[in-house]
């Protein structure tokens, strides 16, 4: 969750960039030397409009701006569909760690009645992609001819009003989603269980090479057993207990201690502290 | 036009064919293997809505059909992009030899009341922008989730409609433009007139190439005279008259053959036929 | 497979049909009129290169056809990262049905030991999202100036060499991986039983259906059921079977029948041969 | 030139920050959490590389940064477009006011010798598309599972250092060209007189508002003689000269005064000193 409070914040930033690129004006005429109309019309009108006078203008306004504005819509819309690609993920049967809101009432599946789909995360994953089809549209808009052809016109006129909306749909959706979301903690201590102890591997491996193995000693010994245990379908932490190459150099209170999930936890409070205290 | 009309008879056709893919249906239950319904109520189901049963199917109809479907419009959009470039161009101020329909009443640039700008070819050049965005979004539809997933139905339900009813309007709007289009034939003839010749460069190469001289000779006398016409502003073909080296190899008549427009046409009627003709 | 199978039919028919598009010639000079060489050397020097002449050109062959192409191996592209999400998903520890061809002496994760990533799968994956991009510049060089500018140029050097050769890769990479793929059939015979015959939901819905009740009363008791075996944790073929709701109307016999896996196999032989047959 | 001058301010300062978005290292583990390793590391080795460490991680940096840089790129490589577009306008034949450098031996179009093509700004406008190419597979790299799957290897292997290269390109070929540019003000000048008049269409409709005129009385009267200019082939100052609705209001001091085309120049010169001293 630190990840993604990050990652919207840069998206936010970019929005709030991109928004003050697009909130400007022009009044300096068909070529912007100002020939009928003085600077001053122009300051008075913007200033009015909350827009700020651009420094150099042909016909129009430069569509990079404009640009620039709608990709920062794409960027900040393929970040929630990575959020929602994280919970359709988590809802799957074979995990089910997370699922969307559903309420008792609601039907699930028209086929499958048991079934409770991730259809809001579906829902802002397909979104996304429209975003992003309607951002290449406006970096097409780019290159007008002679910096002031009208062609952008048709395009902006649809791209606009629908990209802003479809975002907005998007933060109004996940924000929903995010505020029910079922949480079950048990049965993500259950699939970390299920993996026999696999999800240590890697501690296993520092561990063995801190007791003196080169990594590639470690990584082989870790690997067999790791290999071994999907073959056998026994617990890797068990195979790991009785191979001879592991309890050479770990004695038990060693080995409980690469098992034990408190320490992947890490510096886990400080990460969050810093992602959430902003600035960089 | 004959060529546009070849190339949007190959637009036509890979609508045509890209309708047929997306025309199907399927009724055989939520892994596709009838469990519950026979292939007879699909057959039946299917005729009456005119559609082809597919012949295998998920949940779901595969998206690489739809997305064929959506790049068959953009590809026929891009096509009338491609003609809507042409009469900006032909239409510009130095250029004037076809204008957009323009009736005497009808106000031209607000800023600019002599201009008539070629207002229909710009929005016909934004709207394929627009559709080549769709058809981005129909691209990444395909790859579904266990080929099932319904993310691709928010964006359908934009692409669709706006991508079908765009192309027609696009359609609708270029076949008003072509039967008001505006040629002006003397213009054309002035255009080649102000080249003082250039135009036929390459008829005088060939014609010298044939009275004896390599390509490389031929060349060296051909850009001297238009690269001199150039700069000092007399006309290609009165410097070629004068040119010794040319004179040594044609007589009057044959130069005077050179700078013929009517050679330029070739064999275009037999073209023209052929592409009007159909077929491949 | 059968609908893979089918899929990959169509992408390689796009394919074929779009590499007779590009496969036609011309030479018949600077605006397509043969004012300098007449058809028949067109003719001879199309057929020694085994192309098609045109029937009608500009300077160049027209973009369409390209563009075509293109999108003809964007299709394939992402029809392939289809499969190659279908593989990931299925991979997943959680699910573990089917994995990638891994040689015990190959490494697996750097970090995790135990891991075995789908690399070739999300290789496949990003191969795509680089053909899709291909695609759009391809798109973009339809709409040339005067229908022959050269701004093409330097677009489809990168393009048709990179697009190519990646779509090569792939189907080779992909098709390694098809022929290596362990199939974990226990473990999707587990993954079934851990559902608790909630899969059958279905099956028990139009069962309870044909015994006489509407399709909304069967959804009720069939939905409770389900959500009550998700927050119980008991099998949802064991509540069914001790729901007096669903006992009153099916025997031991009947409810026996709707969890039999059999049943949802239907008429998937028929379907396989179908797919298979090819033709439509 | 202003107003491309200060288009690729923007564009600079937007890669300068997407620069620094992507100037950054992670040292954190698998998950982020330090667990193995302390920030302490990752502070020392981030330092020595030039990077700064990221405030959150999962196993991989997130893709929003990597895409804002290459979105960078095509945002810059669409203005050099532009900018292209605009020479290859000035160059063609009957426009005439700028051409790329073209040194006396260098050959021009191979079938005409006198064409001196803009081969330049065609290829600065290809490579454009190409790059807004490579930006589409970033923004498609944001999705990632579990934020860290690694499909975005493969894309990013291609086109980081093909997009890079590309822009490079384009930024050494525009330079060059732009240094070597020809320009012709005497056929300027000579387009301006071509027109008649027409280019100060706006001036006389201005002044005649100033005359007491409503605007519609003025635009009705401007048009007339636009109108009749093209339609007669006359010269439009000739027609407002002979007007007598004009000549009622404008003696012939005022009338000369709308024709002098110093006046089209406005405050050019304050305007230019803004666009080139740069902040906003």
């Amino acid at each position: 969750m630190a990840l993604w409070y990050e990652e919207l914040e840069r998206a936010q930033e970019r929005i709030r960039r991109a928004r003050q690129q697009v909130a400007v004006g022009k009044l300096s005429g068909a070529v912007g030397t100002y020939s009928n109309v003085p600077p001053e019309v122009e300051d008075h009108v913007c200033a009015r409009m909350g827009l700020t006078p651009v420094r150099v203008a042909s016909q129009v306004i430069q569509r990079d701006r404009h640009a620039e504005y709608m990709v920062s819509l794409a960027l900040a819309a393929s970040s929630i569909e990575k959020f929602a690609v994280e919970i359709r993920h988590l809802q799957r049967t074979e995990v089910g760690e997370v699922s969307e809101p559903f309420s008792r009432g609601q039907k699930g599946s028209s086929a499958m009645p048991h079934k409770k789909n991730p259809i809001l995360s579906e829902n802002l994953t397909g979104l996304a992609r429209l975003i992003r089809g309607y951002c290449l549209s406006a970096l097409e808009n780019i290159p007008l001819w002679h910096e002031r052809d009208i062609s952008h016109s048709s395009v902006e006129r649809v791209i606009f009003p629908d990209a802003t909306i479809a975002l907005d749909f998007m933060l109004h959706r996940f924000t929903g989603l995010m505020e029910g979301l079922v949480v079950n903690a048990g049965r993500m201590r259950t699939n970390m269980d299920l993996s026999g102890g696999t999800t240590f591997s890697q501690t296993l491996l520092l561990a063995l090479v801190d007791a003196g193995l080169t990594r590639e000693e470690a990584y082989t010994i870790v690997q067999r057993n790791a290999l071994g245990a999907q073959d056998s379908g026994r617990a890797f932490c068990d195979l790991v207990r009785e191979d001879p190459e592991v309890t050479a150099r770990l004695d038990e209170r060693a080995i409980d201690s690469v098992f034990d999930p408190a320490g992947l936890l890490g510096r886990v409070g400080p990460v969050i502290d810093r992602a959430l205290g902003g600035g960089e």
